[in-house]
């Protein structure tokens, strides 16, 4: 089989080799995937490359069908179209710290290859009119905006939501706010983004590049009030603003994309919005299969951007690092 | 009357003078004041008195007994023994932003003085087996560990909390981890202190003097795991050990008592750690009732520390200036 | 002013009178009312008047303008359009004794009557773009069903409700569970009714009539899974097959609509199935408010099905004595 | 290996005989049982024993040491002290079919043998502090009662549980209603048993054969209010009285120990109280480590009252069907 690894050198380190095809033991499930997608996560980990990582296959998401089963397998059959999920050992309740190193993409190889071996317990089944392309964008960033949103913030009609820029995780925060009745704020640098969010439902948008002092336009857009929830893409820059931003007692929920250290945040701030930070890493299993049953059930399909075939997976890394991208970049296998 | 009024000049400015009896008028209550206490949140308002808060009575906090109502009032009578709410206006529910500008201590005038005039919903009647003294200490520092802990955190014994320091919210953060069957970490510079917290039920102590990474030992004494709790004074150096104590998914709770501007916290570790940062700015009517119920059940009694008349209130706000005491510090009046 | 008061003998006894128009104390405001609407709730009172309720207005909902205002008034001002509240005292949190009794309709005068005096806490104002009939259908049918579904529910998207009849929560609640993008199932004995449901967004319908053992027709709907939620409208014979439908730790939202004696319901199965029954009555007014957001930035519009002149009143309540009505019935002052 | 099996005729038909030692497979585990525990639950096997289990081994719960270990097994190692969970597949979050049906003592073999091959996955170590005796009364009556007020009904300190009988499930849950700082009242038609209540910490007690209309009684006791939880243990004639016992909100958990069909049980009323009636079986695996800890932390031990070698395990079964036990019946092996 063929499979994309990380050398040295970041994204001109990625090389297209080939391996023996694995097969699946006890207990496990042999996948033939079809695509996988790109995560803010996969780029900084293809750019950190150095001595411990070489070797390693990037990407946490992909879809895929199932080619074969070892003994004792009963969730999943020969056939079932599957996406891995990101934590493979976190199936429904509170994360662990189990779970929380079981992550695919690193430590565990991703979904840049042909053929995965996975845990029965590690892959959901995926609704018949999702096709592979759409699947491979769940597993993370459209978990990510789910759990934040639905499972942590109990989302409801009539709230309003900011979400931070045009990449994967915002844009399906955006579709899933709009999915509850939510209103939505989004922010973008780019005036052809904004307009492509404002036809995705933003009710309002920003770009905050001509108004710096975001937080000031949110609170003058909702008369005052602030947002009920932020989806914060953890930029060192943002939280400051972003805690300006929310409704008392509203939420940020922060997952993390950008990273970096936050400076300047005043404390008392945080502490008079009566506000929640809370951090989001992806989410269960379980959670996984909700969001599946209401964008199954609503016509829910992922905004797919771009798409390359897996000997370009380069090009598809440039493109997220040019941050060029609206929604989710995919890989074709 | 008497009453404590704020001048110029911090603490050296304070002033006891003489005032007209107010009366009640419709749906209000004439409440003769036995008993105040301090909070930190006092002193920076006696601090920071400039041109816009002379004549200001501060503290939020008191106790004492109905001596006349006004016409219309049913939920109070004369004799009734009753601690004003440090916001006037939330009963219960979500706080509202007519809720959080309703203080007492400012912008309303506080409990240092014999008379208040409240809205008979701006009071709640004590248990008779609770002394003023008691009382007093309970509508802003009782009830802000109540609402972190219990109404905000779900308190669970077998949990493990960190209180930060031996303050009035700290101590009383404490006491209420201990009746849930929590266990306590507590934090101090003070051994003399410590010991006072180990008295008290405290698990494990931690002086920070000696042990300025603090997050470590307390991972230490958790065997890796971390903190379900912890209880965050507010102050800007902590926040960001606070983040690196706690458990997957644990709670910070932010009581503000400090402020300051946040430095060089690492936004990823947030994220990381799947916490939650929760701003908790004291508490509604109905989870203060909750509170006495609990108290009085079982038999908890606050910790005060030192008491002084009102005539010397100056002395209870310099104790409070050089961090000398543990628990509360009352005014007798 | 004129009002509509309760008699002997049921319907035919409600009787159209004249009376002192009323003025506003301290605290109060005086709506002339424009409309008001029929509840089941309504019909029990009209028919179970004897000797302790003669000249009761009844009807808990209506929606009107603001005329005059009373000393203090501070919420509200002269030409607000605004709804009573089904509960006066219940503004936030839980419910308590006191609000339990504060119900229009019985005990306290109802809306079938030109002019009403309430406390300005006891009113809400509506969105510009609501009519006043409109506003009349929701303090208690279509706050009912909100609180169910979505304060005690957390409803979310791909969830399935079930919905029993097409009386005036029931469609609230099929309006509301398809604005957060759930599956509704309706249940009735009219075809021509269950058409309605359809056109409305209800994925099933089922003639109960037809299929009486409905609750097997429900689990084979859904896969042999069961629904998340039930609206059960409280009749004695629906309470053992709601529990049938639900799926492993679903919910029974009881309304209470029409009462009765259960009989026969294996306890086991109560326990077998996680599930949940809650009693819902009506809910507060800051839930009201979030429903208006959530109506009004969504274009939600209650179902009005008849309108009467408030000199036919009797006509209105005969009609739904006869159960002839799909969602409510408008009385226009 | 000895092991009982259910034949027919009850109490009676149990025996005795004799067994191949079992072998772990590949994530399996093999564990000497040195104790289990009886169940409402397994005396209803026992006596509806038919031609459907003859050769059941019955009751699912027990504690013991784990002597080998199958392939790929990490969780757990020889030596370990350890519990066998009721659910052999609800390790966390919320309870599903596949869950619901890998119950111990029925379908799959209980814990009466001397040895047991279970899923890695499937048993929880214990404290060392904890004695196996003890150990095997938890994981169906200890876990039920946690789950119910803890886990479900998170419980606060200050509120007031009512407790129906003095059975295994209603012993712990008086145990954990007094850890948690909660009020308590016990029913039983036994003065003796109430003593022992009273003696663990019971508020106030009732006995039922005196005062038949025990919410009334209960009514009184909480000054009219009600209590905040009901741990009901699902007897037909109990329903209606634990839905007059509640306050405003309040909770009755039903359990299911006793079963059979509810009569007369006036819907309005569970409508107008709202109360939930949630039914609750057992716990997942997370929520017994939770209660482990908290037991373990607080130094909760289970009240045993009787113990019976193996070789008499019909006495002990005995024993339950007269009711004559006050907590846990322990089996040694």
């Amino acid at each position: 089989m063929r499979k994309i690894v990380i050398g040295s050198g970041g994204i001109s380190g990625l090389k297209l080799v080939d391996a023996a095809d694995p097969e699946p033991g006890p207990g496990e499930v042999l996948v033939l995937m079809h695509a996988s997608s790109l995560n803010y996560r996969d780029l900084v980990t293809v750019r950190q490359a150095g001595a411990t990582t070489p070797g390693l296959v990037p990407n946490s998401c992909g879809a895929g069908e199932v080619v074969a089963v070892g003994d004792g397998v009963r969730r999943i059959a020969v056939g079932d179209r599957v996406a891995p999920m990101f934590f493979q050992k976190w199936v429904d309740g509170r994360i662990t710290p189990e779970a929380r190193g079981s992550t695919l993409g690193g430590p565990i190889d991703g979904c840049l290859r042909d053929l995965m071996v996975l845990n029965e317990e590690g892959v959901t089944r995926l609704p018949d009119d999702m096709t592979f392309e759409e699947a491979a964008t769940l597993p993370c960033a459209g978990l990510t905006a789910w759990r934040a949103l639905v499972e942590e913030g109990n989302l409801k009609a009539g709230e309003t939501v900011l979400v931070q820029g045009t990449g994967g995780v915002s844009i399906f925060a955006l579709q899933f706010a709009r999915l509850f009745g939510a209103e939505v704020i989004v922010t973008s640098s780019s005036d052809a983004k904004l307009e492509r969010a404002r036809a995705l439902g933003a009710t309002h948008v920003i770009n905050y590049r001509q108004m710096p002092d975001w937080a000031s336009a949110v609170r003058q857009l909702t008369g005052g009030r602030g947002v009920d929830h932020v989806v914060e893409v953890g930029g060192a820059d943002t939280l400051q603003q972003s805690i300006a931003s929310i409704a008392l007692g509203g939420n940020i929920h922060v997952i993390g994309v950008l990273g970096g250290y936050v400076k300047d945040v005043d404390i008392t701030q945080i502490f008079r919005s009566n506000g929640r930070i809370q951090g989001v890493t992806v989410g269960s299993r379980a959670m996984f299969e909700r969001m599946l049953r209401a964008m199954h059930f609503n016509g829910i399909h992922p905004v797919i951007d771009a798409r390359f075939p897996l000997e370009n997976t380069a090009d598809a890394f440039e493109l997220m690092a040019r941050g060029g991208h609206f929604g989710k970049i995919v890989i074709e296998h």
